[in-house]
């Protein structure tokens, strides 16, 4: 397929890249930012473009892959060209493509991508949605090229997933991020943790989560709970983490025995 | 080295198997409940006891394996063979075994340890003390033997580890666990959200979280965290965890700004 990609992100990146491994050929790349759209550009051989107004029609699909208050604009200045277009955010409804043009659909990549790390694309869950059935088909056969886990969900579905992805992703870093401030609070390597981190993400490959909760909250050990407390006070914020946190495990572990 | 094996449960389990595996001799294996004194001492052909008064001084080593509140108790047991004893407990002082024996030590295996789930014991890091130096280094010597990740660690640092453990395995389990109900709520499959899970883990093998944070708080992106919320609204504990931890991202890069 031709395909022309808006954005030069962390997803537009790795996105261009799995599509022009898979033989597409990436015909332009905008992005307001010169330097990132010859970057991107030049990887996969693709016109780099500064300017809406050079963005050509001569292509099957347009992806949008830019920051989500940014969609609407975008969209509105490349349904001129009457091809379908699909934006690959989660938190995006489909309606909003929908204000400008009927071919609008969705291309969402469920992962967290950094443009310093390597992705298998092919482990990446790719959740489609499009207006009308030949082109949600149009946009899974394109999917299928570069994942072999090719998903329909619609926006109200899709909303769910983007959420939970901050639960699952997003704040389990930030806490990897607390850990190893605290470690280096105290001359130790965030070395001695990294096999944690690794193992606690791989027991709930085969696993539901609950039922692989350790440590402290789930033992009710409050004698615990109270000396990580102590050693804590002088953080706040860490305080009430750690608070917030164990009370929710202690109520998930009185919901599990309620249902026993 | 013959061993005497205090405890049935996750570490000991754990612990037991891969010192069985690596040659040495588990001369016993203590537990008050008898079917799991039996089925760990069958695994590594060791003699069930579930009685302390059963154990004999004939061993080189005691490994005290058990709740963090019965260690006391088992230890002042113990202490008549006037064997080493090292205990396994991350959030326990070595001064507990000092109580009752000059040949107190720690043996502290920092992972995350389900009896369904195998772990290349040679990646767990272990965290040793002892009360001299020949206990540190008879104790460093055994843990060689089944870990490539050895660590001289005090009582004080331990405790801190323990601590950045909480936060770096039984927190994201947590999280891993409200993101999973929340795709159930709405139909939706836990598989789509098991490849971001592992890819969030990795991406610290190398590098710092701080540097690998992604997702609305860290953009500052104030119209996303409030969809959120809304569609939390009839969850007050999730919004609770939500709100904490955006808050703490948003911090955590303010903090970084601050810096450059």
């Amino acid at each position: 397929m031709r395909i022309t990609l808006i954005g030069s992100g962390n997803v537009a990146t790795h996105l261009g890249a799995a599509l022009k491994n898979a033989g597409h050929h990436i015909v332009q790349v905008y992005s307001p930012n010169a330097h990132n759209a010859a970057l991107l550009a030049y990887h996969i051989k693709a016109e780099p473009i500064i300017n809406l107004k050079d963005i050509h029609a001569d292509t099957d699909l347009f992806i949008i892959s830019v920051k989500d208050d940014a969609i609407d604009e975008v969209a509105a200045a490349l349904a001129v060209h009457q091809k379908p277009i699909a934006h690959t955010s989660g938190a995006t409804a489909l309606k909003v493509l929908l204000k400008y043009t009927e071919h609008a659909g969705v291309f969402y990549p469920l992962q967290t991508f950094s443009k310093t790390r390597e992705v298998d694309f092919r482990q990446v869950p790719m959740c489609i949605e499009g207006a009308y059935e030949d082109l949600s088909i149009m946009l899974r056969q394109l999917a299928q090229t570069i994942s072999n886990n090719v998903q329909y969900v619609n926006s109200d579905q899709r909303k769910i997933l983007h959420l939970a992805a901050v639960f699952a992703c997003n704040f389990p870093n930030y806490l990897y991020h607390a850990s190893q401030q605290l470690l280096a609070g105290h001359g130790l390597d965030f070395n001695l943790l990294r096999p944690l981190i690794i193992e606690t993400a791989h027991k709930v490959e085969q696993q539901l989560p609950s039922g692989m909760q350790t440590g402290p909250a789930i033992r009710h050990d409050h004698k615990t709970m109270e000396a990580h407390l102590q050693l804590l006070h002088n953080n706040e914020l860490m305080q009430n983490i750690y608070t917030l946190l164990s009370q929710a495990i202690i109520k998930m572990d009185d919901g599990k025995h309620s249902v026993e």
